[in-house]
C-alpha cells in the first residue's frame, strides 16, 4: 500500500509514520510534505525514503535545497537523495497529492491549505484518509460532490469521525437517526464565562486527554473544534445539523456514537490514541493487530455525559448557526477562526475575542448561497484580510 | 416474512408478537406454541390467526381441545379455528419448528426443551432468532456445527448477544480480540455472602432494570444468567472463554462490547428494552423505525463498570469452569440449574444451595468429552434425576 502524507511533520503526520514504521511489510511512503519543519523532514526522508517531497514555505524550501546539495555530495546519503523529487508551495502539495501511483493520501495539514490538494487527489479517485477537517468545513458540499463523482473514498481520521465511520460500517442502507458526537469539554469544562475572560494560551493549551497540535488544542478549549467536527460530520455522513448532538464526555473514552431508527446505538470506544483511527483509515475495512494500549474499563469505572454550555462556549453555537445558514458562512467561520486562534497564540487577543470577531466577520461578509470553489477561496481570503485589517 | 414462535405466551414471545402487531405489513405468524398458558394462546390465535399451534403440556392440550370444539361451533370464530392444526408435546414443538414454509423461527421457550425443535429447524436451513439460551449452553458445539452444515443463520435475541452481533456485523473477517459482556449485577450487586445466605425468591425476583420471566430473573440474581451467556457467547462467536470478560454495569445501557485486535472497541447501547434485539433479529441486516424509547445519556449521566465478585456469585465461576472443562459439564450445569432454580422458586432450597448442588452434580456425573446429542439428552435427564433424588 503506497501512502503519501500532506503534513508529515505534524502530530498526525508523525503518528502515521509510526504506523508505517511498525508495519513496513504493509505500507511504503511515496511522498511527504512539511510547512517549515525541514529538519524533521530530512530525518523522515532518510528513514522512509520517499520518492517526492514538498516544502510549503518558500524560505524553508531554499534552506532544504542547500541541505539537499550537501547530502548529494555525501556517499552515505547520495542514494536516498539522488532521485528525490523536490517541490514547494501549493503546487508542490498538489503534485504530491495528485500522484496516480499512490493508494492513500493522508491529509494531515492544518487549515485551509489542505483544500486544493485534497480536491486534486479526489479527481484521481485516490482514497483520502482525511485528517484536515478544514477541507470539509470550508467546502464540504463541493468536496463530497467531487468524491462521489470520481468515486473516491473519504475515510475520516479524526477520532470522532472515525468512530462514527466504524459504527456505520456494517449498516448498509440503514438510516442514521442521530449522531452523538462526544467532546472532552477541553481544559475549561465547568468554568463560567467570567472565569474564562482572562485565560491565556498557556491555560488553553493544557488539554486533559489528547496531545495534539497547538491550533486544534486551542480549538478544543473554545469548543470550536467540536463545532468544526459537527460541520465535518454533516458532510461526511449526510446528517442534518439538528441530528448531530454534542455530548460532553470528559473521559474521552467513547469517541462517538450513532443512533439508528430502531433506537439502537452503536458506539466506538478506546483509550485516547490517534494512532487507532489513523491505522484504521489505512487498513479499512480490515483491522490489524496493534500494540496500542487496551482499554481497561474497570480502572476507568465511570463514563459520564453532559450537555455543552453554549453560553460559556459560543464558538460551538456559531458553528451550528453557520452550518444552518449554509452558503459561505462556514468558510468565514473557519477562516476567521484560523486567523484569530493564531492571534490568540501570539497573545494579541483575548479568549472571547475569538467568537466575537468570528461573528463579526460572518455578519459583515458578502454571503453567497451556492458558492463555487473560487467563491470559497475568495471568501476565505476576504475573511483573513478583514480580520487583519480590523484588528490592526 | 413468515414467523413461528416457540413459546409465544412467555415474555419474549409476547414481545415478539408486539412487534409483529406493530409491523403487520412486514410479518405474519405461521405457528405459535405454549407450555400451559392456553387462555393467552387462544387470544393470540384470534389476533394473529396462525396456521398451527402446539401445546406442550398434555393436560392443557386436552383443555385446549375442549375450547377448540366450542369455538368451531361458534360462527364468529369458526373461520379462525376451522383449519387450525393443533399439536402437543415435544413432537408438536418439532412440528411447528420444522415447517418448511417459515422464514424465521423465534425460539422463546425457557430451558432444555428448546434444543430438539431448534435442531430440527436448523436442518431445514431456517433462520433461528435464538432466545432460548439453554440450547447453546447444553449443546453449543453440536448446534453450531449443524447450523454451519445446513447454512442456517442463528441470530441471537438475548440483549447481550444481539449487541455483540450488531458490533461485529460490519467487521467481516476481523478477529474478535475480546468480548466485554455486560451484566446488570442483578438485585444483589454489592451484597456480601452472609447477607445473601437467607434471601428469598421475593428478594431475588426484584430485578433492577429488566422485566423478564421468573427463571431468568433468578438466574440474574445468582449471576448464573451471565454464566450461561458466557457459554452462549463462546459458541455463537467462537471466542475462547478467557477472552469473554464480564463487566458489571448496573445501568444496563451498554448491552455489550467487542474489542478488536487494533484495540478499538465497538459497543451497542440503548434503553433496556427486549423489543430492540427481538426486532433486530427479525429485520437483520436492516433496521426499521420504532417507537421504542430513545436513550437520553444526559439524563443517565453516568455509566459505570466493575468486576463481578466470583466469591459472592459462585454460579458465574461454575459456568466458566464448566466451559473450560467442556464435554458434558455445561449440560449438567444447565440441567442442575434449571431444577434448582425451580426448587428455589418453590421455597424448597436456599440461595446458595443452587451453586452447591450444581457443583455436586458436575462432580458426580459421568463426564463425556465429545458427547453426541443422545449423550447430552441422557446427561440432562440424569442430572435432573440426580438432583431430585438427592434432595428428596
Amino acid at each position: 500500500m503506497k501512502i503519501s502524507i500532506l503534513g508529515s511533520t505534524g502530530s498526525i503526520g508523525t503518528q502515521t509514520l509510526d504506523i508505517v514504521r511498525e508495519h513496513s511489510d504493509l505500507f511504503s511512503i511515496e511522498g511527504i510534505t512539511t510547512n517549515k519543519n525541514v529538519d524533521l523532514l530530512v530525518e523522515q526522508i532518510e528513514e522512509f525514503k520517499p520518492k517526492k517531497v514538498a516544502i510549503f514555505d518558500r524560505y524553508k524550501y531554499e534552506y532544504f535545497l542547500s541541505i539537499l546539495e550537501s547530502k548529494r555530495k555525501n556517499d552515505v546519503y547520495r542514494s536516498v537523495y539522488d532521485n528525490l523529487e523536490v517541490y514547494y508551495g501549493m503546487d508542490g502539495l498538489i503534485n504530491i497529492a495528485s500522484s496516480k501511483t499512490i493508494d492513500i493520501l493522508v491529509t494531515a495539514v492544518v487549515g485551509m491549505i489542505g483544500l486544493k490538494p485534497t480536491l486534486e487527489a479526489i479527481k484521481k479517485s485516490t482514497t483520502i484518509a482525511l485528517a484536515n477537517k478544514e477541507t470539509l468545513v470550508t467546502a464540504g458540499k463541493i468536496v463530497m460532490e467531487e468524491a462521489k463523482k470520481h468515486n473516491a473514498k473519504i475515510i475520516p481520521v479524526d477520532s470522532e469521525h472515525s468512530a462514527i465511520f466504524q459504527c456505520i460500517t456494517g449498516e448498509r442502507d440503514n438510516r442514521i437517526d442521530k449522531i452523538l458526537l462526544t467532546a472532552s469539554g477541553g481544559p475549561f469544562r465547568g468554568k463560567t464565562k467570567s472565569e474564562l475572560e482572562n485565560v491565556t494560551k498557556n491555560d488553553a493549551l493544557k488539554h486533559p486527554n489528547w496531545t495534539m497540535g497547538q491550533k486544534i488544542t486551542i480549538d478544543s478549549s473554545t469548543l470550536m473544534n467540536k463545532g468544526l467536527e459537527v460541520i465535518e460530520a454533516r458532510w461526511l455522513f449526510d446528517v442534518s445539523p439538528s441530528d448531530i448532538v454534542v455530548h460532553v464526555h470528559p473521559q474521552s473514552i467513547v469517541h462517538s456514537m450513532v443512533q439508528f431508527e430502531d433506537s439502537s446505538i452503536i458506539a466506538q470506544l478506546g483509550c485516547p490514541d490517534m494512532r487507532v483511527p489513523i491505522q484504521y483509515a489505512l487498513t479499512y475495512p480490515s483491522r490489524i493487530p496493534s500494540n496500542f494500549e487496551k482499554l481497561d474499563l474497570f480502572s476507568i469505572a465511570n463514563l459520564s455525559f453532559e450537555k455543552p454550555d453554549l453560553d460559556v462556549f459560543p464558538c460551538l453555537k456559531l458553528a451550528y448557526d453557520a452550518l444552518e445558514n449554509g452558503g459561505t458562512d462556514c468558510t468565514v467561520l473557519n477562516a476567521a477562526n484560523e486567523v484569530l486562534v493564531s492571534k490568540f497564540l501570539n497573545d494579541e487577543i483575548g479568549f472571547y475575542d475569538i467568537p466575537k470577531y468570528i461573528e463579526l466577520a460572518i455578519r459583515k461578509h458578502n454571503y453567497i448561497e451556492n458558492p463555487t470553489l473560487e467563491d470559497i477561496l475568495y471568501t476565505d481570503e476576504w475573511t483573513r484580510r478583514f480580520i487583519e485589517d480590523y484588528l490592526k
